[in-house]
């Protein structure tokens, strides 16, 4: 025997042709070697290993570390058990079919940058989702056209129309796994979802997704969950507190930089800092993506801690406010907060920080808007009957289902002893 | 109201006089406004948010990002039930002892440097238990003495010696949290602990900790736990792989700037790298300390990013392998690697290096030893019978409980396609 | 030592002054020794070690064997749990009041018949709350009055309201256990509930218990949790279909009894179908008591058993439907059932039996209602605010809470194949 | 639509060709329609539902009501997982054969009586394998020899042998499930197995089972679990108490019935205790099957309740104790207990009873053994290593893996009082 010549890796099992991932929420993710192995193998995909799910919400839930790695890799595997339970109930999906909506439910996510949602909002100009399908295109040419049908899937532009439900739709692997998943690793067990019983309940008619009617409970307690999550979770004040701390820094940090300040902060980021970059920069010279590919939540934290020492007053107190987590307060409202009452806070803090033009009090408070994903009745998820007739679930549910979307404003200001 | 002079932080409920963290392992854990709250809340302590518990392990277990902070509080927590469990058994604890012992446990970690041991071995000259208690010492400055007892029970200087054992021995509240901890996030359920069962049969006698009878079984499984969780996720092939990786790198990378080169590393890593610091000098110049405390996890990782670009081969080698999870392979024997096998590799590796020197050969193989820890017969775990008599646990028990320790002797090296 | 005298019992540990029982649902559960502790000894407790807590749900979800003993062990750990947090908010609770709203939720559910609620609707005129007070009177009389604060409690008599809000109320621990309990053991996992969050967010104002803005979303998933349980598990159309049947088997005996018709069924239980038992018949001679603390599921089982082979054609059918699980049909609609399809379903039926008269059919075809319970606007949750200001829920939750008690029309009927 | 000839039953969903079982262990099980599934709804197996798996353990562990139903459904879904994995790595297993070994594990358990074994003991002369064999005959015939290779199977007569072992064996489906089943509902977390991964790691090599090295620590832990679930659980005192009170009191009634003495017991149960039945017996008249197969655990709980007011001591005193749970204490040792300290115990045993003959009191003292399952290197586990040699367990496992056999003495009688 030559082991030197083996070629198994070692976290990885090879059982027929598959390689196993531990996971805490599945137990066990089988993914087969193959074009989707290389596609995780790929550095473009191994770099979400150092992008948390959750932003900044590791702040509040000290467990939700979890990195969008392991999202995708969890979408995928719940990806490849919708397809066994359709084409156990008859559903015709071609290998072909069922390999490209693994690939874009894998690929779903590639675009994020570190830090969730944050960067998209103060130094790039461009959404994930346009980076995501940028990335698919760069890597589709690198394995010569094989990703076609998936980016085909990805933007809806397949026959088969509940091919892309599953990736992007109401009840999509997307949604089913991070609600779990950020259930699990944040503790709130309020986010959990049955959706071994939801996937098991799916099926398909006139090309569209629908969920029997014995799932219905189980797709009211889904929409129930999501809810909770936004407001427990990802739309948490403290959380979002973080976020808009992160986003001013970064704003601030660009405008510096943008007038010729220097940073010591890493190669890329730094690029990113002095030139502004939209997508269609980013989708005209390769380089932006390479660059972009290159950053990770490192370059965000190791930015902040190099903030923290720089002169200018703002950068300098939101990075340490960061860093040592001494973050704003927040509060929500369901109606607009009155102009006196951000002015008396812009007031004392002023005050508070010797600051008579308000040039940094201004900077140090923010306003703003938020809104739950709801359930969106321009889409709805079918019912199918026993009879076989298939309803819209807002007819039939006993529930108000959460349709209503709840808009909440918010003000963000830094804490100020009396 | 005033909400503006609130007090209150977002994430973080006020009952009683206790602050709540979600914990995803325990559902709830509380900490007492006071001394223990301010510990946590001081950066010291909010810096191993940013330290892994496992360092690379998530290369093998995607999910094992948790990091210091969350075990620090899961070991405080069992801590607080333990001390509720002996005093409703009668055991004397008195507050002061009570919150000492907390403050043990909870600083317990405070001198681990980023990527758990890996830098102990490679930059710096001292061990994360020395560098525990020049944290406690800086902090009992702070606090004015405040930390006196702690500090003696962490040495095990205070009479009551089973506060003592609880802080650090066969069953203290370090090792109850981490098994489970490491097993909830890793997913590896065979690690997981009857915490529940060991702590509410714990007592003490002769101001030692015993174990009530009932509990005999849950012992053998925790210690069944531990030895399996050693091989299967703290020593296992890939992760021991990565570590090994990172601790050549760091040793070449120091080795390098001590003859000169300058990297572009963080201000705080640089200082490491280009001098030598042990433990007579961290104690001396309290700037080590605080230079030290400044490091986390994101300087190694920005570090290896950048090491990749360098000229020198065999740090871009190691470091590009982590990066992108290209990791050598390692193998274990329970007997020594005969030297005309590593010669075979390295001959092997030369070839394919066109390194015929073999200088750089040389950096990329290594060879060693591991031993699991293992039940230790000297410090044995005293059994408690119904009729109040006390018996070690090696001469009761069924099972051999894994007394024996296992040595494994290993060789990494890279990859090498045929 | 003398193990000979020891008072020891095999399955619980002493521990300072408390017994444990492991409880699969919340690890172990502490029953302190004294009061508490004699009344789950008592025969009339042990009793409820044979009751099911969910009747003939088994038949649908095979896990759902629990009894209500297991529950009210739950209920009172959760109770525990209330009191120390309250207690910890600085509301005050006697020792004794402690003790006796313990009581209260321990004994809560102690009048119920076997077989859940079925019997209470077929063989005996009373319901299991009018049996409860029963049970505990006695009780008290034999331990000297000292149930007497319990009993105020129970029947909201006693000055602090909370307490008995606690025992019976929109959050009481009864329901909290119920729905974790049936979760668990059905495996329907969209009815867990967050009872640890809920149960720290209590708190006390007015004598009314209230819960913290903090727990909003956990109340609502409660509430969500809880009317899929009853759709989902409850009133879930095979379990209610088994239900009725076994209501319309023991009508049909007491029937036949009531004219002269000797059964081959257990002592106690022949008694409750030869004579009409209602509540001041058993309030007034306590031999009805005893002979109802002498049934159990078994009693009923066998009774199934028995009937299969009885010449009476109903019963026999039902019977032996009941025993192999060859359950009816059951519909249910949000409107009525027309009376031509229940004619239609009955003609059918008649032919297939031969049933000229239709004298059989006419006690095969069942029509009814079932709501399930609802929150109720009546006897609002009340959720406090940090200015300590308290509202009730309907006013400030974002969605409609599942308000609305749904109404469904059921008819239920022998499966005819074509 | 005709819902009136709908075949559909209300607990199960067809999907594609298969009815789903709620499972709170694996969440969702899955049986084809077809034999299997004609199978599970047969009398026979419906029976299983009033069987609990452990007999009276729920004395000791209140949540062990599960039954004999759900661990087959749930072994026979480990069965599914092992074939559909032994398939993907190239084991050849037709259709025919993987049907064949489904049925062998439904079914490996159809002989099983009421109250676990305790019956065996006492008031027949078979057991429950030999009665198995007769149940899987009877269905043969009924199903016209479907049955002949799944009996073929369990009888270890197919030549690919490693089917036998996947129903009886050192990794058998059957203990996967009910360490995890029992582990599950008594709430023992010790007992709990990484079913999922050592299934994954299950391969064939001549014929026989074998287990990828990576498989090696979850073996491991499985041996440790179940050897922790014999003493914690399975020969746990109280537990074993209860069952040795009820092995006495059938052989009691048994006796007196075979004296003539006439009971108030099933019509089932009545013939066992009257008549003498061994295997032969119940082989050559079908009656004997059929009567056995109307057993189950409430003709057992009922007749011990009409044992209580019976007027033999002996019978009264031990029915009343299960009853009402007023066990006997249980002593074990690993040496045997003298003879005079049996003695002492009866003397102040007839003391108390003012039993001057000793004739009650040597009915109720008991003594005996029991040794848990051990690993048995007998019929060892077979390792693969990726050399793809095979070896046993015992040879290269870095613990003792509990190979020993526990053989413990017991002494068992009434609590005396002082």
């Amino acid at each position: 025997m030559s082991i030197l010549n083996a070629i198994l890796d070692g976290h990885i099992s090879t059982m027929g042709r598959k390689k196993i991932f531990n996971d805490p929420v599945y137990g066990f993710v089988e993914i087969p070697y193959g074009i989707i192995f290389d596609l995780v193998d790929h550095p473009f995909f191994q770099r979400l290993r150092r992008i948390r799910q959750l932003g900044l919400t590791n702040l509040v839930y000290p467990g939700a570390n979890h990195n969008r790695f392991q999202h995708a890799l969890g979408a995928y595997y719940l990806m490849s058990k919708a397809i066994r339970v359709l084409r156990a109930k008859g559903v015709t999906i071609s290998e072909a079919e069922a390999e490209a909506v693994g690939i874009a439910i894998l690929l779903h996510d590639i675009g994020h940058g570190p830090q969730s949602h944050a960067l998209e909002h103060s130094i790039v100009s461009f959404s994930h989702e346009e980076l995501s399908l940028l990335f698919m295109d760069r890597l589709n040419q690198e394995y010569e056209g094989r990703l076609d049908l998936a980016i085909k899937i990805f933007k809806d532009e397949h026959s088969k129309r509940f091919l892309h439900q599953l990736v992007s739709g109401q009840l999509d692997m997307d949604r089913m796994d991070y609600l779990n998943r950020d259930s699990y690793f944040t503790g709130v067990i309020e986010g959990r979802v049955g959706y071994d019983r939801i996937i098991k309940m799916l099926d398909v008619r006139d090309n569209e997704l629908v969920v029997e009617e014995k799932g219905i409970y189980s797709i009211e307690q889904f929409l129930s969950a999501r809810r909770i999550m936004y407001w427990q979770v990802y739309l948490h004040k403290t959380s979002l507190s973080a976020e808009l701390m992160l986003i001013q820094l970064f704003k601030r940090a660009k405008e510096l930089a943008r007038k010729g300040k220097k940073f010591d902060v890493s190669a890329s980021l730094v690029q990113f800092l002095e030139e502004d970059v939209d997508f269609a920069k980013a989708k005209e010279d390769p380089k932006w993506l390479d660059l972009f590919a290159k950053l990770d939540d490192c370059d965000i934290q190791m930015a902040i801690k190099s903030f923290i020492d720089q002169d200018d007053f703002v950068l300098s107190y939101l990075a340490s406010g960061l860093q040592n987590r001494q973050l704003f307060r927040l509060e929500y409202k369901k109606t607009s907060f009155p102009k006196d009452y951000s002015d008396q806070i812009k007031n004392k803090l002023a005050l508070k920080l010797k600051d008579t033009t308000k040039d940094n009090t201004d900077l140090l408070v923010f306003n703003g808007t938020q809104t739950n994903l709801s359930y969106n009745s321009q889409q709805e998820i079918s019912i199918l009957f026993k009879d076989n007739s298939v309803s819209p679930l807002s007819q039939i549910a006993d529930s108000e289902l959460g349709i209503k979307q709840i808009k909440k404003y918010y003000i963000c200001y830094p804490k100020i002893k009396a």
